[in-house]
């Protein structure tokens, strides 16, 4: 058994994350946000604290986002990435985490290639470690991030996405961000469409099969339907070279999501995500990706205070998020 | 028509920028070289101000000069390269900019090696953008830095170059620097000489035609006749591949700087530029490079203020920049 | 004659070092170690120093180390790692040095693929060159934390390696790590035994033979006889691919540490340290590195204190290390 998916050390996934424990860092995530409004947009709650992204693959939006909210919590940054480190020489990850942690680093945020490596780094750390991406596999503070997004803007009045209905389309067999968000979507009691191509979404009729509230649909149109939301999937152009997909031109054509296409099916005020970075023109259009249903830089923005949420909670637990510094004196 | 290329929001550019307003980014410079002299060497001017450097082409003087510039005004600084980050997996520009400014950007420092980035990248960002460099179009810090330096040097004593002639020498064709030096040395009422091998000055015999006070010349020694001032350019290895120079050698023979060239024709004090890095020995000597007469690293130094003064001048405008932060307490 | 290998001004060197010199540095790292353990971590000692890591060659533990270091004394830092620079312009390390210094670098940390690099660097800086490592000729923080944390486990009464024995194995001929060591190991006391494959040890029979207290053996087994240290080297890729290792397994054969090998004929303390990064399985057997006897992640760590007191002491020499920032106020 691996452990706790999310307990107060870690943050490896947001499998098996109870609704409360969701609230919990929605919770989190407002006190974060009043500290980013604050005059100073600044906290000393992790004053000390020693922050490191070791980042096993590109990123700008998670990386910077992940140092801007330990900035913010007043937490000290390293960053490693994999091109410029001696990783290249082939130090193994559990080398290289055990070196992190005697330069003084108490939280690696990793994002790595293969599947469960966040998992592998926990058990040799004695710090916190969060998961920001790994494979195909998981990424939970997207996951999260597109919650606190979509309850804000089509949540039910108690807070959750009951009776909400939310589709993610596309390549679903390699997203991570999918096979995430499916989990907090039905924590938070929404019902799930999915949609994509045949050889994109492998496995994912026995998992719509298992799963209460999961759907998997053969078209477009039929995951759209009464939807409130849809989140579109970054399509690769490795998809391109390994066959799965045949050409941008004709992915758009079966899946790309048009106005008009979430016009005539969707839910009349469906809003649209995407995590990053768009294939603008094939998985979305340019006008839907900067239209008025988009929430997609919302999402980024969001990224912020989830992350700080992320970063307090895993090290100080339960304890309240508080406390902007103050500006001193008449400035 | 383009957005006007200087104005309190971007610094896109130093085209069509009147004395005036070079004299008062002039007078900011020497603003933000008292914070420098002082104590702290810092200021809390821009305090709580993120300042992202988004670089697609490698960089040192100027992204460092940049990054300490914004970190002398007290502001906050992220760096997004382009090699690793996920630009590289084809974002546009113009998401990158949005992505940055949903992650709390105020100012966007964009190199990159298309002409007219920064105009994309101004359309859709509603905080600064300020153009480290555009392929081979403009690069106005840089010109900003030279004039500085220049006024300071071979200044008349009404603080123009009014009578002053500058010769610069070499590949004007790819020199975004050449570029942006026309237009603020002219500003100034300098005359310029202009010089180097044909393929690499196609185009600026009709410039000169229809610029007041610009000449193409045909030799070295024509442009360096009487020069107060001679700014050598960089020729890249591209160059030679293209057959645009066929040899090192036979340009360093025509056109390389050397001080027995300078000292028989140019003016008596003539100084000596270069807007780095240097190939010493191909278009200019080492002896000249390193010699009395080179203002070379001086240029580099300038970068800090005369960045300061552009970050400063893009966010408040014709506000005054003053106050070094204090020293608390004895130390 | 090259500049004096430690001066107040450069650490370039630990070759020539005398053991009161040697004792200063660690004294230096005590009182760093002091500041890393008080409430803030830090100091202002270097309040205002500009400190640029220079690293043409990939790096996580030094560099990290250093500007970690550099922080907690409270030093700016700037990073240039070649691959994201115009140094891959082919600009000259000279002029790369000259235009740190004109960006207002007080203190380059150096790591260049080329021995003598510093040297060179040095020379043409007015500030201070700490050498993180050059070509195969030396690397004198690497050799200052290797005894500082010997001295702490094998130390005798009176804080030297007097009548301590110190075994490295593996491939001396490329190792910086080995060339310095040698140095420092000989002046705090210890005698030192060598081994590795022939290849590998090319030219230290002669050195040996030369230098008191310094043996070059023929076995692993003879090396490790009766030492209460032994330093593993990285064996690395291109030393297959150069054929002057056979394959990894004859390696491992032949020069890996196991534990029935220390245990066989080493102290019975004996203690193990490496540089790492390591190639466990090879040079190194994973239950060794992991092992009671490893030092090796103590290594990294000391890494910090260490490069403080380098810090410390290239720029301000004699003068005591002190002063943690106190924490304001209650909290």
């Amino acid at each position: 058994m691996p452990p706790t998916a999310v307990t107060h050390r870690h943050l490896l996934d947001v499998a098996g994350c109870s609704w409360s424990e969701l609230t919990a860092f929605l919770g989190a995530t407002e006190a974060a946000r009043a500290i980013l409004r604050s005059p100073t947009g600044r906290s000393d709650a992790l004053n000390g604290v020693q922050v490191t992204t070791l980042f096993y693959e590109a990123s700008t939006r998670t990386r910077i986002s992940f140092e801007n909210a330990a900035k913010a919590l007043g937490a000290n940054v390293n960053s490693v990435a994999v091109a410029s480190s001696s990783v290249g020489k082939g130090e193994s990850l559990v080398d290289t985490v055990k070196t992190l942690r005697a330069l003084g680093s108490n939280v690696i945020v990793l994002r790595h290639e293969r599947a469960g490596a966040p998992w592998l780094a926990a058990r040799v750390f004695d710090g916190s470690v969060l998961n920001a991406g790994d494979g195909w596999h998981a990424h939970p503070t997207q996951a999260l991030l597109d919650l606190s997004v979509l309850v804000r803007h089509i949540g039910a009045k108690d807070g959750t996405l009951n009776g909400r209905r939310v589709a993610i389309i596309g390549d679903l067999l390699h997203s991570r961000v999918a096979r995430s968000n499916l989990h907090t979507l039905r924590a938070a009691g929404a019902e799930v469409r999915l949609a994509g191509p045949a050889p994109l979404t492998r496995g994912f009729a026995e998992l719509a099969e298992w799963s209460d509230g999961v759907t998997l649909c053969s078209s477009l149109a039929e995951a759209l339907e009464g939807a409130d939301a849809v989140m579109a999937l970054r399509i690769q152009h490795e998809r391109l070279e390994g066959g799965e997909v045949s050409s941008l031109e004709s992915y758009r054509t079966a899946w790309g999501l048009t106005e008009a296409r979430i016009a005539s099916t969707a839910a009349r005020e469906c809003v649209v995500l995407h995590p990053g970075p768009m294939n603008e023109g094939v998985e979305i259009d340019p006008d839907v990706a900067d239209g008025p249903r988009s929430l997609i830089f919302e999402q980024v923005a969001e990224g912020i205070p989830v992350r700080m949420a992320a970063l307090w909670r895993t090290l100080r637990g339960d304890e309240p998020l508080a406390g902007a510094v103050r500006i001193k004196g008449s400035r």
